[in-house]
């Protein structure tokens, strides 16, 4: 493996009422060559990842609409994968810059989700699963499904669920692009206005915009941090077609081949993000990554393990659920977050998890700080 | 080089009103898989392409769609490039192959456009354009623009456009798969009704239900035939930003890059299926593609230099405009009827161009059938 992360750029999560999905785009693009040392003429093409523009705006073609922006007619195209739109545009850079087809390329993820109603919203979204058999299906519908399941085999707790946001919460206090700045208790979680049994308000990530860009280079440079490894799972888009609905087999797949391709194990990984779009999703990802034995990712959390000072710091700048979730940006945003505390030296191993849907894809990125 | 296009399928294309999305996406890729005499379990990862199923169906995350639609689990991703989706999710595929990440990968496009109306259509159409400076602009006013220009500076005549889509109509009846099986005269197409002047009704590539896709790998083969070269241009998504409204610059970035790959010129291509959306888009591509000198297109082809017995044939299958055209899988059809055609051995060289946009995005693909 030979790539290498040399800039990186995160927007401001939230509600962007004043940004538009161009300016948010361009944003992160700039930033992200600005923060490489680069010019545009240095980036040879562009990926592109997004979710829902073609639907809420009318606007699909983002590559050619990146392309124009930033100048330069980069050869571009957009990557899609629901909710794991960013990292499946990682993956097809990732993909042309071992091929050798370019050297140096521009991943950007963007999503403008306040534009449209909370209804609308929600039925974009519901486009990540198989219309067929789980329309009418929400999100927070399918992931209740799977925090039962847990919580009936293994005796996950409502406190345990709550536990992840707590952290999350408290953690997004680091990360001065968070959507959200704000402390909440185990009680405040576990007794939020219930949503989908068992998961109630506080378990939900939010409904954003953002954008989050990296540029990944595979010339020689010390750069903010090599990619070590990834891993693309696949598994069935309906819960009805799973092995099991208390793990999510599309991650273990990729982690499988991303630790493979690191030469590095579970246990050597210092720091996540990880793909919380609900609590229980955290807790699942802690058990499929092997950051916590099957069954045990409820304890884990609630015992301090998954915060600084514990076995692995997950979800350093607030998660999905307190950071935000720009859908198609969250991919992109996990690894120029992780790339950028690599730099500053307090860790060496790293782990990026973006999931789409209610587990259909899954992508796992391993990140190192070590020139090699 | 080392891919192989090993096996190809395409549906019938047209209003296939009894076919859904996932039907037609079944239907393309167990049979490419038929035609690779291969098993499921031979494929390493899928790519698709669609453009409008978000929008029209609310249904985004067509990999993990075509994934579990398919069986075994198999790492999938969207590509989308508004018309130029298909050669799109080519290139990623090619990508991931010329990586070392997969030997054998399914790469599909299609596309449903029946199921909205005309006017819906319309409207997801212009998403391939850019929504802030064209919105209103349909595509056949973009290309009428375009059409125009090439008529004011070279002299391009009515019935040279009208040459090219009897052209395409009489190769039609070659392609049983193709939209339309109808003879057309001179005068039928020139005297069509008016829709963007100078383009009437029978110079507009149709709307068109189809999915199409190919088997690649970079195991050792036979195969239809391999991939020698590809190149993917970008120029700017509105008509204001481009050098020249008479020539696509994106197109020759992406033939000079295809051609300098495949190390063969333009006089070399024996045979080719190029994106002719519009008539007027075919001659532009003649000339960009180094088939005719500049201002030379209609001519070329009103010489009948353009089909059996010319300097080229381009367009065997009838192209967009009488095979038609579902967006997503255009690009995809052109690679498998091309490799279709190789192996049966009357040509030894083709080209594949396809577009996205009016001409933001350009991809080029250049195929043999001589085993290296």
């Amino acid at each position: 493996m030979k790539i290498t992360v040399l800039g990186q750029a995160i927007t401001s999560f939230g509600e962007l009422w004043q940004k538009s999905l161009p300016d948010l785009l361009m944003e992160a693009m700039a930033g992200a060559i600005e923060n490489a040392n680069l010019e545009i003429n240095d980036i040879d093409a562009i990926f592109v990842a997004n979710m829902s523009a073609g639907m809420a705006e009318n606007q699909v073609h983002l590559g050619a609409l990146a392309s124009q922006l930033l100048g330069g007619n980069k050869p571009a195209m957009r990557v899609e994968g629901a909710c794991a739109s960013g990292s499946l545009a990682m993956l097809a850079g990732e993909y042309s810059l071992l091929a050798g087809q370019y050297k140096t390329v521009l991943v950007v993820g963007v999503e403008k989700m306040t534009d449209i109603d909370s209804a609308l919203a929600t039925k974009y979204l519901s486009g990540a699963a198989f219309y067929g058999q789980e329309y009418g299906s929400t999100f927070p519908g399918l992931y209740g499904l799977l925090a039962g399941a847990h919580m009936q085999k293994y005796g996950t707790t409502r406190d345990q669920l709550s536990a992840v946001a707590v952290k999350n919460h408290l953690h997004a206090f680091d990360n001065p692009n968070a959507q959200y700045h704000k402390k909440f208790s185990l009680d405040q979680i576990s007794q939020s206005q219930l949503v989908a049994d068992p998961l109630r308000l506080l378990d939900c990530s939010p409904i954003t915009d953002g954008a989050a860009a990296v540029v990944l280079t595979t010339k020689v440079a010390k750069g903010l941090a090599k990619i070590s490894g990834f891993g693309h799972g696949q598994d069935s888009l309906d819960l009805a077609g799973r092995k099991s609905l208390t793990s999510l087999e599309a991650t273990k797949l990729a982690a499988d081949h991303a630790y493979a391709m690191a030469d590095l194990s579970a246990k050597q990984i210092q720091v996540a993000e990880v793909h919380d779009c609900f609590t229980i999703a955290e807790i699942l990802a802690y058990e499929d990554l092997g950051f916590a034995k099957v069954g045990e990712g409820g304890k884990s959390v609630a015992a301090d393990q998954m915060t600084y000072g514990g076995q692995v710091v997950v979800n350093p700048s607030g998660g999905l659920k307190a950071g935000g979730h720009p859908v198609g940006a969250t991919g992109v945003k996990q690894i120029a977050y992780l790339a950028k505390i690599l730099a500053q030296g307090q860790f060496e191993t790293a782990l990026a998890h973006n999931v789409g849907g209610s587990g259909a894809t899954s992508v796992v990125h391993i990140l190192t700080n070590k020139n090699d």
